[in-house]
């Protein structure tokens, strides 16, 4: 069975073999694994050694994302959110719920947002204090560039979030070269080739220090997990957590640097999605983005006319390819993931499966 | 090596392999495990059909107790917590960062609270609308009794929330018999056996509808979870979590329902918790609790002359038993944990390990 729904992403045996594990968080043994653990995910974010900081919580992107706005966006600011897929939508909805203002910067979901847009937007806009952005939208496909944007952002002198969940160890990303990045938050089980469980903040620690207070609420607060860390060591984590994931993280990640990291991950998909791109189009599907807009993660086509999307995913299935069960475009869709532990001998299967699927639905003409 | 931190806990190996696998959180076949999971726990915590409902949050027990006081506190409402040991500290810190005025009913945290001190309480507190309390306390060992001191909350028209973190699945509970609980919430990895990950409330139908709006945090919106579960199903996740965990929990219940429930896994824990306390003793320790007031789930002992913590932790495992590196009780003490997939033999070979680490480190004098 091939997992492309994408994320949870089809993991290598040996990165799920290291969740069957019972482990002491607390134990002397973990600290220091711990510590590595979260060393490792700082450098392939750009992060600088005592400028930024892995900042990780227990559960779900959402949760990191909610935790992001709560510390660094005060109690009474506002966020600029570019509105250009399902995922912007939700980082809306997270903000509002948490009690700060959202500008909502309108956009299809067919391309990234431009800088000149956004330039636009801030300086129409001086109340955001920060923008909030999706590097790469999974519902379409599309990816935003947060250099391009980040420049634009340095340049009016705010300040930003990125929602890097689906992008973060493929897409590119120096923090370094990035200081009005407040924060990059993503999770385990998505271009990092792991489990789901925890998620990550890589921020900086002198905005995290300053927000100290922010949260309002203290499950949700980075600050105070980075001052955990200070009190405790780097090595201590705040509440018991899903560590299986941890380590099933850590054998994900040495996959990662054996496969030559970000680059050479980010060619895999590219070539994963370039290939299911052409491969759709040829089996007579319409494509939901131009190959210029296609961005590595994910695929996404027109539901052909008659498609009974739950039919059709259950038809796949049983070609042995789980795809997502629902979409989350402006017009009806369906999605394969490129991203995971699957290169183009996978996407070959999976191509033959959607044919099979759609030949056993009679859709091979509608098609 | 045998894990009595206590919780994680020691889990059986048929529960860790479910660990290793692939899964789709949103696929239809994923749909109908997660729907009777949600209904196997709500059996378990006397929950009735129609009133009551399983709310899983993804990450740690601090979350979903967070999430609790968000839902059902209203953002101007005051809470009474008994304070008698560390995660009533924990409980009131969580509620006053999330907004919500607490009123502390100190207790020492060698004994339970009384259903006379929580009557009281609430009588010279009319302002309290809620009842915190924590039904096991894992730093000294000792147990409120939910029953009790529920019908005290009951007889003054006020409504309750218990964090039963170490003690569902063991200790006691019939939602049934108790309409004041508002909701009550655990996690998968302490006396259910299973892995971290996930943190559940079981929690009242009509409570969790009237309370929509109160959580101002769409993480931890326990109304919103039970929103989605209306909207889209029983068997819908809200936010992509570690999936593996539930797969595990389900194992792990189909023991607990092998041995024979509840009640059968309280009386194995209580007479691990007494051959620890006696072994203890015998060995010259001394313990926190008097048997009375010693709860089943972890026993405490008073740290003996000269101990340094952490190389008698270190001592212990080389023995082969890892238990917590830190204590939270008002004097300084070590704990082992009586829950897990452990029986008497068990209890048996950490006795000798404590023995034998007292000698290495020239302690069993003193001791």
């Amino acid at each position: 069975m091939l997992l492309l729904t994408p994320g949870p992403v089809q993991t290598h045996p040996s990165v799920r073999a290291a969740m069957a594990e019972d482990i002491a968080p607390w134990d002397a043994a973990f600290r220091p694994f711990y510590t590595r653990l979260r060393e490792r995910i700082r450098v392939i974010a750009g992060g600088v050694e005592g400028e930024h900081v892995t900042l990780p919580l227990q559960g779900a992107g959402h949760m990191i994302l909610e935790a992001a706005i709560r510390t660094y966006v005060a109690p009474d600011g506002a966020l600029l959110i570019p509105m250009n897929g399902e995922y912007a939508v939700r980082m809306a909805r997270l903000a509002r719920e948490a009690g700060r203002e959202v500008v909502e910067l309108h956009a299809p979901d067919t391309r990234g947002i431009t800088p000149g847009e956004v330039a636009a937007a801030l300086a129409a806009h001086p109340e955001c204090g920060h923008l909030g952005m999706v590097q790469s939208e999974t519902g379409s496909g599309i990816v935003n560039d947060p250099a391009a944007i980040g420049a634009v952002v340095r340049a009016a002198g705010r300040r930003m979030i990125l929602d890097a969940v689906s992008a973060f160890g493929a897409l590119p990303l120096d923090l370094s070269a990035q200081p009005e990045l407040d924060a990059v938050v993503f999770t385990s089980n998505k271009c990092l080739e792991g489990l789901p469980g925890f998620a990550f903040a890589v921020a900086r620690l002198d905005r995290t220090e300053q927000c100290a207070g922010n949260a309002r609420s203290w499950s949700l607060d980075l600050a105070d997990v980075l001052a955990n860390s200070r009190e405790n060591g780097m090595g201590s984590l705040r509440f018991t957590g899903p560590v299986q994931t941890l380590r099933a993280l850590d054998v994900a990640l040495d996959r990662f640097d054996a496969e030559g990291g970000r680059a050479v991950r980010l060619a895999r998909y590219r070539a994963n999605a370039i290939a299911l791109h052409r491969g759709l189009v040829a089996l007579g599907l319409k494509p939901y983005l131009t190959e210029a807009e296609q961005g590595p993660i994910v695929v996404t086509v027109h539901q052909p006319a008659g498609l009974v999307l739950a039919d059709f995913v259950a038809a796949l299935k049983r070609q042995g390819v789980t795809i997502s069960s629902y979409f989350t475009t402006e017009a009806p869709s369906f999605r394969i993931g490129a991203i995971g532990d699957i290169g183009l001998p996978e996407v070959a299967v999976v191509l033959r499966a959607v044919e099979a699927a759609l030949a056993e639905l009679g859709l091979s003409q509608a098609a």
